[in-house]
C-alpha cells in the first residue's frame, strides 16, 4: 500500500521509527517487569524509561503516570466516584462535555443518572457557563473534558474550565488523546487533575495509553486489581514492548513539535483552500483553535460514507469521523451537539494529517475529491430528485 | 544476556521466532481496525487471523473469543455478578479456590462480602467436596477455578468441577493461562463456560490476552466501554501487534505441544532428581499431576529471596514463587492454602522450563544450587543458631 496517501491521523498516526526500534527491542526481553533478576531489571527499566518520557511530554513528575491499554482503559479508570483533590471533597456526580469521546460519554464508574451533559457552542466549543451552571448547587462533581475534538480538532478551553471546577469544590479530568503531540500543553499549566494521552495517536503502537494523576489527588480506586504493578494503581503483566514504543514515540514527538506544526498549518490552509473551491463547503470548527492537522467538511447532499469509500478506491485513506464505533453509521454525537442536523452530520468527512504528510498528498487528494464530488454531489440530487 | 540461563518460564516465556514476525509486521499498519478504507481493513485481517488461532489453541469458536490487555483483565472482565448459563439464573456469589492467581483472589465485580474460597488439599489440589458443601443451600456462584496453578504446577481437576458447578445451577470460570502451551486442553471438552489465557504464557508479547465464552452464556458486562470493538464486549482501539503476535504464539505452541511436552518432562525429572541430592528437599505438589515444566521446591532453612539473587548472581533466572507482586516479599498464599507454614512458604523457589531449555541449562542450575545451597544453608543455619 506504498502509493496510498494517508490522511487519517486522527485514527491512527502511522508508527515512528524511533517507536518501532524501541517497541522492537523491547519485544525480546524475556523477563517479567516485576521480577527480581536481571531479565526482569530490564524490563523494569524499559517501562521507567518510557514513564520518564511520557510524564515529561504531558509536564508531570514520573511517578503520576499510570500506564493502560489505552484511552478507552485511561478514561474508565479516570471516572470513578470518589476522586478528591488534596483538602477536597470526594466527588459524587459527573459532568460531561456533549462533544466528548464516546469512552467518556459512556460515563466510567457513575451511574447513568448522575451524569449531565455541558452543551458546546455551534463552533463545538464547550459553553463555560453551561458548566457554571451544572456545578451550582450540587454535591462536588468530576468534570471531563476534552483537550482537543477528535472529529472536528476544536480545542477547548480547559484552563479556564480548570478554575471553574476547583472554585466549585471539583476535579477536571481532560482527554488530551488526541492533541499530544499536535499542540504544546503542560498539565500543571493548564491546572487539570487527571489527563489521558494514548499511544497510537503520537506514533506510538495501539493498545497503550496512559492517566496521568495531579500531585495530590486521592483516587481513582483501580479497575484492575491483582499484582501491584503501576503502584497498585493498575494490576496485570506490562505491556513492556507497547509502553517502551509509546515512550519512544512520545520523546520523538515532543522533539519535532513546533516546527511539525507549523508546516502541516501551511498544508491544511492549502487544503482548505482547494476543498473551498466546490460550492457549498461547510468546514466545521474553522472559526475556532483548532488542532493544526484536522479538517472536518461536508458539502450539501454529501454522505459521508460513500465519500469514504470513493476516497479509499482513489487511494486515499479518510475517515467518516470517529473510527471507534465499528461498524456503526450513525450520524456524529459531535456535529449533532453542535447542532447540526442528522443530514449534516451524516455528511461529515474528516481529512487528518501529520508529520509525514506533503504536498503532494494535498494534491492528490484533492483531485481526487474533485472528480468524487462531481459524481457523488451529481448522483446525490439524481437521487434525491 | 546470551550466556544466561532462563527458568523462569511460568513468569514470561521467551518470545517465539513466528510472534516476532506476526508482532513486527501488525507493528507498522497505519489503520485503525475500526476504519473502513484499506489500511483499517488490513488491521482488522490480523486481528481476525489472530482470533482464529487462538480460538482453534482453547477449542472455541472465534466469535468466542474477547481479546484483553492481558489475563488480569480478562480474569476481571470474566468474574461479574449476573452471568448467566442458557436458560439459567443469574449468578450472585463467587466462589474461588484459595490457590487462584491474586487477580481472582480480588474478585472482580463481586462485593468481599460476596466471595467464599474453597480450600486445597496438601499437594494443592481443590477439594471438591469442599466445592460441594459451598454450593449447597445459596444463590446460584460462579465459580473460579485455574486449569493449572502457576507455582506448584498442579492441574485442577476442572472438568469433574464443572460437573458439580453446573449440577448446581451455576457458572465455571476457569484461569488456563499458565496451561496453555504446556498440556492439551479442550473447553468444550472440559464443560467450562469461560476461560482466560494470555500471550506471554506461550511466547507472545507481554500485555495481551483473552476471555474466552462458552457458546449460550449471557454476560459478562463490559468493564470497558465505548467504542464497539469486540462485539461491544471490550472498546478500545485493539492491540493490533500484540493481538497478532499472541495468535502466532498460540499456533506455534500448539504445533509443537506433545513433543515438547515429553521433552521438558524429560528434563524436569533430570532436575529434580539432582535437587533431591540435598538434604531435605521438599518439591511440591509431586504427588499429583503437575504442568510438565513446573517445579517449585525447598529446603528447610531456605530464604527464597536470597536464593533468587544467588541463581541471578550465577547467571541463571529463577523465581520465588509468583513475580505479579513488585516489590511484595510475603509467604506464597497457594503454601499457605496447601497448609504450610509462613517460614517453609517463604523458602519455595520455582523453576520452570520452556520448548528452549536444554540439558546443559540443567547442569547448569544443578552445579549453581550445589554450590549456592552449600553455602546458603551454611549461613542460614549460623543465623538462626
Amino acid at each position: 500500500m506504498s502509493d496510498r496517501v494517508y490522511l487519517d491521523w486522527n485514527a491512527t498516526t502511522p508508527l515512528r521509527d524511533e517507536a518501532r526500534r524501541a517497541t522492537a527491542a523491547a519485544l525480546d526481553l524475556p523477563g517479567n517487569a516485576s521480577s527480581v533478576h536481571a531479565e526482569g531489571r530490564e524490563a523494569r527499566k524499559w517501562i521507567e524509561g518510557a514513564r520518564s518520557a511520557v510524564a515529561t511530554a504531558v509536564g508531570a513528575q514520573p511517578r503520576s503516570v499510570v500506564f493502560t491499554s489505552g484511552g478507552t482503559e485511561a478514561n474508565a479508570l479516570a471516572l470513578a466516584p470518589g476522586l478528591r483533590r488534596d483538602g477536597g471533597s470526594a466527588v459524587e456526580r459527573l459532568i460531561v462535555s456533549a462533544v466528548e469521546h464516546v469512552s467518556v460519554l459512556f460515563g466510567g464508574r457513575f451511574s447513568q443518572t448522575s451524569i449531565a451533559s455541558i452543551g458546546v457552542t455551534r463552533a463545538g466549543v464547550v459553553d463555560l457557563d453551561h458548566l457554571r451552571d451544572l456545578l451550582r448547587g450540587g454535591p462536588p462533581a468530576l468534570v471531563s473534558i476534552m483537550l482537543a475534538n477528535n472529529e472536528t480538532g476544536a480545542i477547548q478551553p480547559v484552563e479556564e474550565a480548570a478554575a471553574i471546577v476547583h472554585e466549585a469544590g471539583g476535579v477536571l479530568h481532560i482527554d488530551a488523546v488526541q492533541a499530544l503531540g499536535k499542540i504544546s500543553f503542560d498539565m500543571r499549566g493548564l491546572g487539570v487533575d487527571l489527563l489521558t494521552v494514548s499511544a497510537h495517536k503520537v506514533g506510538g503502537p495501539k493498545g497503550v495509553g496512559a492517566l496521568v494523576l495531579s500531585e495530590g489527588l486521592s483516587g481513582p480506586e483501580p479497575l484492575l486489581r491483582g499484582g501491584g504493578q503501576e503502584l497498585s494503581r493498575r494490576a496485570g503483566t506490562e505491556n513492556v514492548a507497547g509502553i517502551a514504543g509509546f515512550g519512544a514515540a512520545a520523546a520523538a514527538a515532543m522533539d519535532c513539535l513546533p516546527a511539525s506544526t507549523a508546516r502541516i498549518q501551511t498544508l491544511r490552509k492549502q487544503l482548505e483552500n482547494g476543498l473551498r473551491q466546490t460550492r457549498g463547503t461547510l468546514i466545521f470548527s474553522d472559526s475556532v483553535q483548532r488542532l493544526p492537522n484536522t479538517t472536518l467538511f461536508t458539502v450539501p447532499g454529501l454522505r459521508a460514507e460513500t465519500a469514504v469509500i470513493g476516497f479509499d478506491l482513489a487511494g486515499i485513506a479518510v475517515s467518516s469521523g470517529s473510527a471507534c464505533s465499528s461498524g456503526k453509521v450513525q450520524p456524529s454525537h459531535v456535529l449533532q451537539a453542535m447542532g447540526f442536523d442528522a443530514e449534516i452530520a451524516q455528511g461529515a468527512v474528516r481529512l487528518s494529517m501529520g508529520w509525514s504528510t506533503q504536498d503532494a498528498d494535498i494534491d492528490s487528494c484533492l483531485e481526487a475529491w474533485r472528480s468524487l464530488s462531481g459524481r457523488l454531489l451529481k448522483s446525490q440530487r439524481r437521487n434525491t430528485a
